[in-house]
């Protein structure tokens, strides 16, 4: 099963660091790639894509101008939308049906404000809680629902950079073979 | 047991909105308050405070010039702290334990910086995956973990505004009875 997300409605400056949350949030969780819609943030995109070569594994990062045309073109392909929304379904009513079948998912975050469109033509409309808080903690915590916490096991080939787990420190394996450039 | 959250080294501008992010999180996943430190946003304290009380339940947000004293002070007391970082000890590893015990829970996030300090004196040093992410989607995932899923099932008294979950649309009962100003 294939994981992306799309990020809709990105702004130059304003969403500049909850867009780059978005995107190692999706990376970190498990997803292979992030469609990024609104604004063409070529330094963003440039910016995400060299922590991940830092960081190891073979996450993409892709603009789009037409999102719907990535919606409709996801489930014509045979694959399932997950649009995280404060209004959807409250997860844990949804989370066993979503996770029952093995489709490809597109797991769609807001921006600013999203066309009804996105509401209408989602597999699925989904809340995680039905407070507001952020698309950043909403991702994390779909994603971690979604691979059942297989996340934390997940490889990432390659790094440069490694963290080493500690109860009380910070060590980090520097790993300058795997520099791509 | 009582669950706070203490973010480190806010600053102006720069933060606000990832910060913000944080406290209606931490709010949302089931902290009764939050502690600010850094940078004096007493404009950012506002609104989250007016998010809270449009949307129910009685959080709190306050200002701590000092963190390291309230940690001291809240170990002083018997509760726990659990620092969030990627390099600590990975959480599936120490859920459990943290979980075991029912002593109040001061989970801190981290700015820019965090002092060394603050790794020696936390209870826990917690990585949600050891891979650069977002304190956002880490502190909400450490919460939905810390919670056991319980955090959807929170009521949140009073509230002016109430969303109707929905498979497709948007609604938002309005109860203009719970206003406080």
């Amino acid at each position: 099963m294939k994981i992306n997300v799309l990020r809709l409605d990105h702004r130059f400056v304003r969403d500049t660091r909850i867009t780059t949350h978005v995107c190692l949030t999706a990376r970190a969780f498990g997803a292979s790639k992030v469609y990024l819609s609104g604004d063409k943030d070529n330094k963003l995109i440039e910016n995400v894509q060299d922590t991940s070569n830092r960081w190891g594994g073979s996450f993409e990062i892709e603009y789009k101008k037409n999102p719907m045309n990535l919606i409709d073109q996801w489930k014509n392909e045979g694959g399932e939308v997950i649009h995280l929304t404060m209004y959807g379904s409250q997860v844990p009513k949804v989370i066993d049906e979503i996770k029952a079948s093995n489709k490809d998912k597109l797991i769609v975050v807001g921006g600013s404000k999203v066309q009804i469109e996105v509401y209408k033509n989602a597999t699925w409309n989904v809340s995680i809680t039905s407070q507001p808080h952020s698309e950043v903690s909403s991702l994390g915590v779909f994603q971690h629902m979604l691979m059942d916490g297989s996340e934390f096991d997940l490889k990432f080939e390659n790094p440069v950079l490694e963290v080493v787990p500690l109860a009380h420190g910070k060590t980090v394996n520097i790993n300058n073979e795997n520099k791509k450039n």
